[in-house]
């Protein structure tokens, strides 16, 4: 079983210094209770809400800042996926996610799936979801609005992913059925549908006009909620055996994957 | 808006004659009450657990029995959708469903993602998810198992349906979340996802060592769940207006086909 912490944080859109450092003492927190994988929101280092492309362009650092380097320097075993605001060698912004281990970066992931206002300062990117081969198990990393694309999870599904790692910033949306977080409920049918744990690690909190909904959860690879944080900031704890995502059976004669049909799929490339 | 009727049935397996009546009996009963769009179980004529593939065969109907034409002349200005046995012309054995209105069979689809047993009576479909444009909006039809594959959902909301029309037969599974039908959970994501309402109108009770989980529902654009059944044999009503299906746009910059990156999706094909 390997033991995964899902931290939601409040982070202050600007407070890059201060960011920085309550996600690092929450990272050590986490790594001394015995978390081995440890997955921090989007844009945990600069916040979310800017006021506009500039504000954010000040707030980006590259995917070799020293950071990222003495975030892997406290990791020990354990791997981290956490999300900030990416400058790319050729000046462009991305919404990304790094994988860290003691080994330094393993990937940086760009958001390809920019929600709203985003696409005014962020550049899609335009590689699949990642998949990090770890010692725990396989890794699949994807950012917020990602998880409502359901051939991106998908195709996270089909590469191999035993967990997908979702650093988010989800708003407060309209709650047709009532109490819960409404895309909570996506991540829980991506995971049944797919038989791979999903674990999301949300914002809450206001800022600047947003209210953000504080969503963060694990996902069994059977779609069932292990633990969640609920209202401020916290921790979502799961011992999930990861390898365990990839028997795909259900039923005698039933695969998950493998009962696709892929030669009637053309349409989605449509 | 859209007087919507999905029916919840127990039919029993082998009693082509009595299913048949007991299904007429409630569609009249629907349609009395005002239904524009009624949809019966998976396998409604025949009933699901057979012993073999001779059995089935036995029960099944070809497209053009006089049953469809009689449930026609029924209809008045509704549509119907209802799952059958069907007997190819080939002497295959599908799993289908009819879209019927006045002037007679508007689509016949049949199953493409055939679950467990049924692979060993019945051949897979190999066409699209059906899509009926009607007075009242474009119905799309897929059944049961179909709803568990989250490419098919999307083609059928890429290729225009306002409503998915899903007949099924639910077994009874394992609810890691405590009471709902874990099902019920994939039909609200799919409708939140892709912005189209979905309504799945299951069996229940128990058959040959099978019991069914009476699963009936229908599910808004917005994911919400509008109306459902529950335990026994009944009705779920919604009111809805199905064109509203088409505006998929969340927030000022999102549109959740639009935003889709198809040049990306290739891996669904492998």
């Amino acid at each position: 079983m390997t033991r995964i912490a899902a931290v939601q944080l409040s982070p202050v859109v600007g407070d890059l210094a201060g960011n920085t450092a309550r996600a690092e003492a929450v990272l050590r927190e986490v790594l001394a209770a015995g978390a081995e994988i440890v997955v921090l929101p989007e844009l945990t280092t600069s916040g979310y809400v800017f006021t506009d492309e500039a504000e954010a362009r000040g707030l980006a650092i590259d995917a070799e800042d020293p950071l990222l380097a003495r975030w892997s320097s406290l990791l020990g075993d354990a791997v981290l996926v956490v999300g900030f605001a990416e400058l790319g060698r050729g000046g462009r912004l991305y919404n990304s996610a790094a994988v860290l281990d003691r080994s330094g970066t393993r990937a940086v992931y760009r958001k390809v799936h920019l929600w709203d206002l985003e696409k005014r300062v962020f550049t899609p990117g335009s590689d699949l979801p990642a998949v990090v081969e770890t010692p725990y198990g396989r890794l699949g990393v994807m950012v917020c609005f990602d998880l409502e694309f359901p051939e991106w999870t998908r195709i996270a599904a089909l590469r191999g992913a035993d967990l997908l790692a979702v650093p988010a910033n989800w708003p407060v949306q309209p709650r047709p059925d009532g109490g819960d977080v409404p895309e909570v409920q996506i991540a829980a049918a991506t995971a049944r549908l797919n038989h791979m744990a999903v674990l999301v690690a949300d914002r809450q909190g206001p800022e600047r006009g947003v209210t953000w909904a504080g969503g963060t959860h694990v996902v069994g690879a059977d779609g069932g909620i292990v633990d969640r944080v609920g209202p401020g900031d916290g921790v979502a704890w799961a011992d999930l055996d990861l390898p365990a995502s990839r028997d795909k059976r259900q039923g005698e004669l039933v695969d998950l994957l493998g009962d696709r049909r892929p030669d009637l799929y053309g349409p989605l490339l449509a």
